[in-house]
């Protein structure tokens, strides 16, 4: 049992890992880098740091985060459950236990497509390593929204009998002879009971599962019972959200969505929790 | 007339000014070196600056500082009020005008002596440059909380008949002929309608006037009409304070007192700073 667990590996993960660290605790993260970091070419207002490019930053938050006890998942969490005394995360396949969470995603303006959330866990899902098992020899689309989506694809396509790869972006795809590309909108899922079919800008799909996958998963989804307004997660002063020993930072709490914001909010995150935790003994 | 006026140089100030001057705004700040930054031997966690001494921190955030357009005038700031469309700023003998201004003073828990307040402006002064040509000829006592007080003390005495300093630090003082010291800790001020006496542990002064010198000014006469809380300023999510265009961050806002959420802070204030500027256009 971890005292702390942090969902993302952002300017506002880091922080909170480093500073969770400085108070004794064992610390667990999860994700990969900042995808909104390594884009930037050239970060000119983070205090000390002049003009560094988002590469550069990342390496050094990498290189502080390394300095710490943190255990480093690079896995998507699917799901946080608070248990009341403690939380379970689902990371993919794998479930951690953690005394306390901080939640530090960033925000994602994708919007969702329509009954995506009607049909979670009927029919559609977020996580292909978890759910490809229920859909051996049978037929899935998957919409993706990350590169990370075509490997998924493929894998999926190693145990079902057919995928559709719906991309949101742009590539050439190096799929598997089972996939096909399918180049257009999806616009909602329709069903009975569960999902059966994506009705898309121009066509239809039928399948029996429908994967989404994207970098954030929507919020009330991740951690069911959160509190939110819109894309962002309400928190008081001490980034505490409404369920107890759960905090956030970063651009998940609102703008501006900026580095040295999500730094130090990380850091107020992980001091409140140490202090939480410490309350708790 | 500055765009923003920043009072103090410590994490919150610089990172105010360097994310002003990312908005394109002109930017004046107050201040020496922040004492508690200089003071801080090693500091681990501030996010990409791994166990950085607090010398090195604030060489670094004064190059960056360098990098904007920033006036620095390195002058305490004795009174800013709001005066409806805009600020005027009292630093020691001169005064500025900005249309918004971020306090950055930090936290600073010395104890004011008892009716500080009451005689503030009535034989109590918190600034030698200011008020030394009201006491010409006549007899002043300083009570000195920093070292620029030993040099406040013999400025006075040049101007003063008789100067009677009372350090609240240790030290060896070269002093002018005409400047006792007395060691001894001040009790309360005394007066009719001025303050007459300063009443200390083992013994009692006799003045004209009573100097009072140290970092930080009590919030309340610093700024007249700010809400506070204590040692710290009310803000909203925004960083605002109650006074429209005036706002806070760093320590001065709360817990906990950390660099990191000192940067963040001032970030946010400057930011919205920005904002509210453009809106007012
Ligand atoms: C092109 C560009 C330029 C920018 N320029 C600047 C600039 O000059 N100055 C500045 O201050 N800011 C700039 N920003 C903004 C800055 O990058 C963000 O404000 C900052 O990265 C926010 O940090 P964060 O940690 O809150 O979120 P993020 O950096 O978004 O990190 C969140 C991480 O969590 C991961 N994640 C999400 N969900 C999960 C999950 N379920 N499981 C595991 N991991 C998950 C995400 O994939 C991501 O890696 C820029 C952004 C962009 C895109
Ligand atoms: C020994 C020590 C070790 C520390 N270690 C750490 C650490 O490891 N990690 C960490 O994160 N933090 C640490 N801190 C705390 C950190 O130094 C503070 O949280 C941080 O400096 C706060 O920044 P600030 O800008 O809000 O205020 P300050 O740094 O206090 O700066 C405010 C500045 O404003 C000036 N000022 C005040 N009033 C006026 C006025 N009227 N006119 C003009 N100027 C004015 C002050 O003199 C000061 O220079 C440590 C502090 C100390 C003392």
């Amino acid at each position: 049992m971890f005292d702390v667990a942090i969902i993302g590996k952002g300017p506002a993960g880091i922080s909170a890992a480093v500073n969770a660290f400085a108070r004794n605790k064992s610390v667990v993260i999860f994700g990969g880098d900042s995808k909104k970091v390594l884009l930037s070419p050239s970060i000119p207002n983070y205090p000390g740091l002049p003009e560094i490019s988002g590469k550069d930053l990342m390496e050094r938050l990498n290189e502080h985060l390394k300095l710490t006890n943190a255990t480093i998942i690079n896995k998507t969490v699917i799901a946080v459950y608070a248990m009341g005394n403690y939380f379970s995360i689902q990371a993919e396949n794998d479930f951690y236990e953690a005394k306390s969470v901080i939640l530090a995603t960033g925000v994602d303006f994708k919007k969702s497509i329509e009954n995506e959330d009607t049909f979670l866990g009927n029919g559609v899902s977020y996580c292909a390593t978890c759910d490809a098992p229920l859909y051996k020899g049978k037929v899935v689309a998957v919409v993706g929204y990350n590169h990370e989506s075509v490997e998924e694809a493929n894998f999926l396509a190693e145990v079902c009998q057919r995928v559709y790869f719906i991309p949101m972006f742009k590539g050439n795809f190096k799929l598997k002879e089972n996939v096909e590309i399918i180049n257009d909108s999806p616009i909602k899922f329709e069903g009975s009971l569960k999902a059966e079919k994506l009705i898309l800008k121009n066509n239809a799909i039928e399948a029996d599962g429908f994967f989404v996958l994207k970098d954030s998963l929507p919020l009330t989804s991740l951690v069911p019972g959160l509190e939110v307004d819109g894309p962002h997660v309400l928190v008081d002063k001490r980034m505490e959200t409404n369920i107890k020993g759960l905090f956030a930072a970063g651009d998940i709490t609102g703008k501006p969505y900026q580095v040295a914001k999500a730094i130090g909010e990380g850091q107020i995150a992980a001091l409140n929790a140490a202090e939480y935790l410490d309350q708790k003994k």
